[in-house]
């Protein structure tokens, strides 16, 4: 029997799969951490069989994973020398559906599965969508896709691909949200959302990895962009369990970040406020963390006040300049909602200086090709040149410095 | 000092970094075998540092790298019991630019660092921009990427938000590819493209892992698509390189697949010819893989004719449906050009019956997401409801079998 718990009330349930939140206070539930001494299995093929001591798994199957996670930590060695500290990427992009969400909906399905459900769903804006596909195809589970109704072209597409039951939705999209749960008890469709407690349970693999990477350590700095809190949720408890394991003392510094533009925890955060309040009128291109009304905020914000660690906001721009700067100086194409994270640390250092031997890590959560449109391309045009202009030209370019 | 050789008339030469010909017979060169015994370093953190005995390379600069290889080899479950054969898929797509290419990239940046060359270049019609744009802009090198005029913005922003000197043009690609060799003598500029010896070099990686992930053996039928032809060279190499170390004896039979709208080697083979002719009017979907002059071709069939294995080619419908299925059944989502693989299979099986216990591994070149258009999306469409029509029109998706 899985126990779920609620951070904020300290109540203790059963796990309903229909239904993540808890009775009383409407806060996402997390899984209770077990009884029993964990450990860490490397010699595993699949990072979920690794870590499957963490998880509340009974096995794991390889034919429902698509081989996620096992992502490199990337040394920055120019941006380190820039920024004077030690800094790495934890590169989420290179996922089976090349974002971070795929670790998430790995636990989903095997759990799925093994409790011989044949039905899944999500509500999401993109990588959620597209990953939810994939496996549930993998799985050959009946998966039903919402989305919202201006959700582009491609992003249906990366999903669509799979072939799910796929519906684009008008209205609003918090209600689309609420009511995916009643009619996934109705019908019997898990509908594994953005803070689904399995979720949560997959996203902790990353700081479980990142730990590993480091040589059994953890870093100063962890940066991730926040959005409904999921992934700022596993990764938290990722140190905590370990930790809890007598694995270190310290815990890193947490820093999630927000775009400027849709920002309710940060404001929340610089208030000193316990709970968020819902962002009015969001403007950001930063489309995948544009949460006016994140369900898993009000954790966020609990793990930051006690844990220590901040929330930031990031302007278009500066999210923009940190993208440009990865793919520019590190050869790595990010999401601008992903370059935050770059945006971030900038703006910590000029808040708290770092010391020079720290170590930040960067959760670079998804690939940039899923949104071209939105990179600053106007400096980045191709010369269009005849064949026998090409000499010419190349030279030209040469005496450039 | 590096040797290569033309494994067509035999002759040996230094390997001059601004040429990768054969003098007489024009035939691409491949770096010679040293005369050590070479053995395998699982315990390294990099790819390309586990199989350093195995490259022409005097180290490994990790900050040079972007963690490419170490990619997963896939079951394909669903798809090995319709096919009554196991297969794998090794996923290529999550690579750090998302395509093959990177692992011949890595080689050549390394050498070129060390070397103390400060321009590199290439000549591609996408995912080989995007690699060599990025780790040049990684390593800091000034980066040349020359595609053809007609490359689609998104594959050219790809490559573009490294900011290399990026130039379209217009021309024979024949012409463009030679010449960059003359114009990369002139100044300087290492042009790495599609048939360079050290990107060959780096696809034997991807054998390497190939072989140590099936337990030390190699698989039955390896399939991978052809164009330039580089890849399948590399491949055979990895293989040819095992053997000569004792680790087999019976090499994989080795399966090229090529578009049939631009198939010049399926056609040869066919033919029984030695050496390929040009192909006329060119006609694919699969732009990746539609080379009507491949510079490794006569190499390709040489292997083939010598090796045991065989070029087939795959209507543009056989491959769209491949994608399909790959997509649909086991959640990879790839270009029609990687997922001519399948369909090689597919027509092999037609062609030569495998025993039930053969093992297949399928080479996924690329991400799907390069090329969104070309997907067969009429069927896969999103359908637009009202919130409160989601109730409704969800059950009516229950009744269907």
């Amino acid at each position: 029997m899985d126990i779920v718990q609620c951070l904020i009330c300290g109540r203790d349930r059963e796990w309903d799969v229909f239904d993540p939140f808890c009775p009383d206070c409407h806060e996402p539930v997390l899984f209770q951490r077990p009884d029993r001494k964990r450990h860490i299995h490397l010699s595993q093929p699949l990072a979920l069989a690794s870590y499957a001591d963490f998880l509340p798994l009974s096995g794991v199957d390889p034919a429902l994973s698509l081989s996620e996670g096992d992502t490199p930590l990337l040394p920055l060695p120019r941006l380190s020398r820039e920024l004077g500290i030690t800094i790495w990427a934890k590169n989420e992009s290179v996922n089976p559906t090349w974002s971070f969400k795929d670790r998430g909906t790995t636990v989903v399905v095997q759990k799925a599965v093994s409790l011989g459900l044949k039905k899944i769903g999500t509500v999401s804006t993109g990588n959620m969508a597209a990953s939810t596909a994939a496996y549930g195809a993998r799985a050959g589970l009946k998966t039903f896709v919402l989305v919202k109704e201006d959700t582009s072209p491609e992003k249906i597409l990366a999903a669509a691909v799979h072939r799910p039951v796929l519906m684009a939705v008008r209205g609003d999209y918090g209600e689309l949200f609420r009511r995916s749960f009643e009619l996934g008890r109705k019908h019997g469709i898990y509908f594994a959302n953005s803070v689904d407690p399995l979720r949560l349970e997959g996203y902790k693999i990353t700081g479980f990895e990142i730990f590993n990477q480091m040589g059994s350590r953890p870093p100063e700095v962890l940066v991730v962009p926040v959005s409904a809190g999921g992934h700022f949720i596993g990764l938290a408890r990722a140190f905590l369990d370990l930790r809890e394991e007598g694995l270190f003392s310290h815990l890193p510094l947490l820093v999630g970040v927000q775009a400027a533009g849709c920002a309710p925890l940060a404001k929340a955060f610089a208030e000193e406020k316990k709970t968020f309040e819902r962002f009015p009128h969001p403007s950001t291109i930063a489309q995948a963390i544009s949460n006016t009304n994140p369900p898993g905020g009000n954790i966020v914000l609990k793990l930051v006040r006690e844990l220590g660690g901040t929330i930031l906001a990031v302007s278009d721009e500066e999210m923009l300049e940190a993208q440009r700067m990865l793919a520019e100086k590190e050869g790595l194409f990010c999401l601008p909602d992903s370059a935050t994270v770059l945006a971030g640390l900038i703006k910590l250092q000029d808040m708290t200086p770092l010391k020079p031997r720290d170590q930040a890590v960067l959760v670079i959560t998804g690939t940039g090709l899923k949104n071209l449109h939105v990179f600053d391309s106007a400096p980045a045009a191709a010369t269009h040149i005849d064949l026998d202009e090409l000499g010419d030209t190349l030279a030209a370019f040469l005496e450039e410095p």
